[in-house]
């Protein structure tokens, strides 16, 4: 069992390990820049170290200072929460080399899922459909174009090292595909250091649904079902659900069992999300492997009753999985939406400053998960969200009223914030009928 | 169907019922004091009235003011909240005789039940267990000597208008039963202008356990299980929890099916809580009827799923109860602290002001409601009920677990609140084994 943990990270995610903690009896240690010395999260661990200046790179991102917090504190382990070093091989690494838990997966499988080509080589062994598209790296332009045509136009070209959009490129005919082929890899090498790239078929207008799956140390692994994230806008995710509401129930299972198999052919402990596209005909294919605790965690829990943090706790302690497939049940339907402090009317444009007036939606069915009150700063150096409202109703359509009244509470001055771009969102006619799909918010907002 | 209402009523009942109307597309009048001009429903109402001054008599009490308030904003039906006019039959009349709802029981369910005596008539009746004592007011010295000898000491002399635990006497022999009940009868007088008194067996060290049901139009009636409501302090309840952790199963079931019994005699329509005693040998005894909800039904909600506003809408808009008892599950462990703005150092002495640092608790398993937010001018006019902080886990263990941390986290400055009085019960050892009565926080905080 663990006794002391450092929470590696900050905002919502560092108090929402810090509650788990708490009731678990687990002791915690907060790390925090300048610009957060007063946050609540800071103020609730039981210990907290200043670990540099606002800049991530001098303090969330800085691995020394981190490993120095944790050894001056004691700490049995670390939780990364989400961004920052959460899917950094060499941070968890580092945290074996000093006898400190790295609460996430092996660092062996987190570089294995972490490079998309092995992973796509892994889910193919786990005979979970992938994409149709190249082996692995594209070597040459001859390749390129003979795989293109035997896949069959629109392709994606995507880079390995990749994620947030950067170096993909959508190719339509074989006349756009050498352009394409060598802007995505200037962009990936200008990006990640590294401008290798792969080829997929591009699948149009595709739903994302993905599968929460937790995996202890002695094998098993469960699954809490999928959850549908496809109101996205430039692949940031908006809002998410459970369950993904155009999903019959034997395709739900199926996809969930998908899931586990991958999960278990990459000898994976911990909590991981398992990303797949689904098609218009029902059939899905997977994406990525995200090997840590999600933003959207909560909807999977308010429909389990299940604490995601609290198992990834006893897990990482070395506890057994003590929870059956068949013991977990989904009830109802969860909606999150992603409260961020940006402009809607302007181009989603960040909208840091102070919070002079606050008042949080609360009654039956909400749950708020915020770092944020009256009088906080929001940083200009962190990403902009300040709040996830989840709800939870016995059916989609009572889901939809419950986050509308709640966002429609919902005061935050004078900082622009998401929630009008919500609120058109819920009001959608296809988002009501459960009809979108991942450019959805691009086509209609 | 309701297609507007009017709450008769203010802070969190007046917020948690605007809220109900909302999601179900039910338009709203919120009416207020001058002092609870800027208050957060009256913002979210879709329309609001000035009723008067602070004064309750001439505001939230001035029926005259409330109905010409619904007249003038043209609503279907009224919501009288708990608390001012909710029990009030002459009020819940003259609505009827308006042509307004009255989102409550019928006139004379309220009247009959508002008695005790008659209570007491119709729960035998019902063959439900009443606490062995006269059938009615205690007409002479002579009859309540012999009435006490039968029944065997210690008795408890009762208020007929009673409540809030005026006009009770506790009585251990022949001797100090004279002067008790010259003093309960001067006592109640004084209170209820009517001084007549009833006699009952005393049970000792007994733990409150009451059960939720809700009948509609048609005559069905169905409960929602149990709360358990033992622990008060000078009989106002402070902390609540379902279900009730000393009760076998099958006495659960037995005390549900008498509360609804009851209910059925009655020819009681809408929300009603059926408030028994459990004595150490587990055997149970009515003792009254709230008709009205109570502050402590999010409890229930919890537990259950449903939202018990909405049915209450639904019921008094002529639609029948949808639900069948056996679709009605219970599931985990909730608790409910209220939170007042009370010194528990200083013998809970009322503390209103202005909250200048307000953060509230949130995540996983953790409801909130309240009105009050950072700004707010608690006044000294109103009870001192600010905040009600609801837990769900699937343990007692966990729920015990959540609430501490809940309390722990909550932020009201500079007033005092019952707050640190709710972390010490939670506590306790007494309280974390389930084994208390209702004289539990007299004996120990």
């Amino acid at each position: 069992m663990l006794s002391r943990i450092l929470i590696a990270n900050r905002g919502e995610i560092a108090l929402r390990v810090i509650r788990a903690c708490h009731e678990m009896g687990i002791e915690t240690v907060a790390v925090y820049s300048e610009a957060d010395r007063n946050a609540s999260y800071v103020r609730l661990a039981n210990e907290s170290v200043c670990i540099g200046p606002p800049d991530c790179t001098q303090s969330y991102l800085n691995i020394a200072r981190i490993i120095s917090a944790a050894e001056v504190t004691n700490v049995d382990a670390i939780h990364p929460g989400y961004g920052f070093l959460a899917e950094n091989a060499n941070f968890a690494e580092i945290c074996r080399d000093c006898g400190i838990t790295f609460i996430g997966p092996p660092v062996e499988a987190m570089r294995q899922l972490g490079d998309k080509v092995e992973a796509r080589k892994l889910a193919r062994r786990a005979k979970v459909p992938v994409v149709p598209g190249s082996e692995g790296i594209i070597e040459n332009e001859k390749e390129a174009l003979r795989l293109a045509n035997e896949i069959g136009y629109p392709i994606i070209i995507k880079a390995v090292a990749g994620g947030g959009g950067r170096g993909m490129r959508v190719v339509h005919n074989d006349i756009s595909l050498h352009a394409a082929l060598a802007s995505a890899r200037a962009e990936a090498e200008v990006a990640f250091g590294e401008g290798s790239v792969y080829m997929e078929k591009f699948i149009v207008e595709p739903r994302h649904v993905e599968v929460q799956v937790m995996a202890d140390q002695e094998g098993n692994v469960v699954h809490f079902f999928e959850r549908d994230c496809s109101i996205q806008r430039r692949h940031q995710k908006m809002i998410e659900e459970s369950p993904c509401p155009v999903l019959e129930e034997r395709d739900r299972e199926r996809l969930a069992e998908a899931a586990c198999r991958l999960i278990k052919e990459a000898n994976y402990v911990n909590a991981a999300t398992v990303e797949f596209l689904l098609d218009k005909e029902g059939d899905f294919y997977f994406i990525e492997v995200n090997t840590r605790i999600q933003v959207e965690h909560p909807v999977t829990e308010m429909v389990t009753g299940q604490d995601l943090i609290k198992w990834q706790l006893r897990i990482a302690g070395g506890e057994p999985m003590t929870l059956r497939q068949k013991d977990i049940r989904h009830q109802g339907v969860a909606i999150e939406c992603r409260i961020n402090a940006e402009d809607p009317a302007n181009n989603f444009s960040p909208c840091p400053g102070t919070i002079s007036r606050y008042i949080a939606p609360g009654g039956l069915g909400v749950r708020i998960d915020t770092h944020v009150h009256q009088g906080w700063t929001i940083s200009p150096n962190y990403d902009s969200l300040i709040a996830k409202i989840i709800v939870h109703q016995p059916t989609r359509a009572e889901a939809i009223a419950t986050m509308r009244r709640a966002l429609q509470e919902f005061v935050i001055e004078p900082v622009k914030t998401t929630i009008p771009a919500c609120l058109d969102i819920l009001s959608h006619n296809l988002f009501v009928k459960g009809k979108v799909d991942t450019g959805f918010v691009e086509r209609s907002l």
